[in-house]
């Protein structure tokens, strides 16, 4: 069928809740293409690849009323950084005429030599920032265990992002079967049944710093540990994802702290401060503010709060001139004793540890240097053009 | 249950054939912890973890006839290393203990400072040799398209080791309902059913290389075209995965050649030469020699022969004193038309393009390194050694 539109009537809502709002009614039913919000109207407006269930129409009005009950702590702006971009349309046609990227599919991009490259400078920059707070590097497994996540109480806060990871079980004529009969339909889905495959001990990893918890687990410290790699990660996002801004698969760069709290919170003004620095050294425009995490809806009005309150969650955001809007490409997070009682990681004095970590969304860099300065590394800052042209 | 044997019975076969037909065994059942072959004694020693379907049991004589019928194409050994390693034992127990690196779960593994820099060392190698056979560099991401693998006709060659990848479906009350509910069962497994899941457009790569013929796809080249990447791989290898010599999860850095026969076969010699001499300076003990893939069952016999005859692939191995064995970490293929068909890249004349790629498993060199000098960098070549202390 073609595109057709759908109208969700919910009741009117706040329009600070309307990107958190349209970003989680992708997930009330497949084929969602696009989701335009009216907050004041209380309005929804679904383009839809395939009819909306009606049980899905009644999921999101629930949601709506359900989302709306938050408490609004208004996003607090500390800094903000003007640039010198000109760019004022989206790059992403241009990018991939001139061969920087393509897009593999939904979620997914290769990068070629020129971002490649600007990747790596970004990513060298990261990682002398990390030796500056002394970190050791890691290289941890894409592959994380059902059993790590569910003890960090992933499954409950973002079950809508999750990606699980199967394989043919061990029996010979089931894997022979299926070796003559494996093809894609024509949406590009393998035609097995997930009820015919084994597995379910691994997921992809959401983030880069769980795995360092394990690795600590059980253990007591006299000293700040600091810790930092990149890995990919994986996030499912449904109709949210949107080329290099937002990907399901793509590359994190963490720097962990595990110490006292005087110590991780230091450590953590330090990153701030340092990014604070070379955003503006690049002449990206952005800001940084304090943030909340996108959990699911579940608990999402007690959690969100919670941590906003508290200061737990900060986010440096560049501009997508021609999305009117920011994009999150670093975050610098608190988490108190969460993780040091999860793992029983103590201080010399019995107590959890506190950790934090600072976390780079690396592809989500070039987006925005793409976006705010074109394709063309002529015209972007020069110590960007001098890595992708040296 | 605790661990019990069961013996199988085979119609006695070449002790060249052992090593594959022990791979093979373990995809027969679910809980085969090892397997001891009997090649001249037509005897297979399973080591179960749990009960032997006697449908397997008749599976695996099925297996072995079948294999058995394979042309033998002796390996043929190019050169051999000579190295100046003393350890002879498994070096994982002592890695461990030394913090170098973690077990994760099965097939996966955290490596710890030392092995990430050594780690960065031999990645930093490959991408120098890339650099002198003037590659571009590439960013491909981890997930693939089904379509992808189908085209390349990867499930009927290799279905044993796939990893499909799915998420939650886009439905609000059941990621809700997923949310309250899921856990682990004692054997680290998730309580969910992949019936209730959703995907099947992407696995995970098995190889690097597959994305860049895509990007190439249905061009008409007028010269050499070389690129590298390095990427997370994905080989789902049942009870055969062991420490950092098997993984499910590792690293592959590829060198990719795409344009006519006797450039992609110089650019592949130029590798081969290159491995050769490294391997020397550095004093890692091994060979050079012809080998195979490592296909599944089905058209086996035909697949390994054909490929062997041809001189289709090489493969650097480095010695496992411990295994009294030998590691593959590096190959160098040459694949003929067979991609330049699936994706119609052709030359300028219309032809299709030939294509070879030289990968390398950058875990496997760790691997081999602990195993012939042990942990302690004191005793690495020296090169190893001011990788990891500098």
């Amino acid at each position: 069928m073609d595109d057709a539109c759908v109208v969700v009537k919910t009741n009117p809502f706040s329009p600070t809740l309307a990107a958190d709002i349209r970003a989680k009614v992708f997930y009330a039913a497949p084929g969602i293409s696009e989701v335009v919000v009216d907050a004041a109207g209380g309005k929804l407006t679904l383009t839809m690849r395939q009819p909306l269930p009606a049980m899905a129409q009644v999921a999101i009005e629930d949601l709506v009323r359900r989302m709306a009950t938050r408490t609004i702590v208004a996003e607090k702006v500390l800094e903000s950084y003007s640039g010198g971009g000109m760019q004022t349309t989206d790059p992403h046609p241009e990018a991939i005429a001139r061969g920087l990227l393509w897009l593999a599919g939904p979620g997914t991009c290769v990068l070629g030599d020129t971002l490649s490259r600007l990747f790596e400078y970004f990513d060298a920059w990261f990682t002398r920032l990390a030796g500056q707070c002394q970190a050791e590097s890691f290289r941890f497994p894409t592959l994380i265990p059902s059993q790590l996540l569910a003890r960090v109480d992933y499954f409950k806060s973002f079950p809508h992002s999750l990606s699980l990871v199967y394989h043919l079980p061990e029996n010979i004529p089931a894997i022979e079967r299926f070796s003559t009969t494996a093809c894609c339909a024509e949406d590009g889905k393998l035609n097995v049944s997930p009820a015919d495959l084994a597995g379910g001990e691994y997921l992809l990893s959401p983030a880069v710093c769980f795995h360092y918890y394990q690795v600590l687990a059980g253990k007591k410290l006299d000293r700040l540990h600091v810790a930092t790699a990149i890995g990919k990660s994986f996030r499912y996002e449904s109709g949210n994802m949107r080329g290099l801004e937002r990907l399901w698969d793509f590359s994190m760069r963490e720097i962990i702290f595990v110490g006292r709290e005087d110590d991780v919170l230091a450590k953590r003004q330090f990153t701030m401060e340092a990014l604070s620095r070379f955003t503006r050294e690049l002449g990206l425009a952005g800001l940084m503010e304090k943030a909340n995490d996108p959990f699911f809806v579940g608990n999402f009005s007690l959690q969100a709060s919670f941590q906003s309150a508290l200061d737990l969650k900060y986010e440096l955001r560049l501009d997508l001139p021609y999305q009117r809007g920011t994009l999150a490409v670093g975050s610098f997070n608190y988490h108190q004793a969460f993780f040091g009682k999860a793992f029983d990681i103590t201080l010399a004095d019995g107590a959890p540890v506190r950790t934090a970590c600072t976390a780079f969304g690396v592809e989500r860099w070039l987006a925005a240097v793409l976006a705010q300065y074109g394709c063309d590394p002529v015209r972007w800052p020069e110590p960007l053009r001098l890595a992708v042209t040296g």
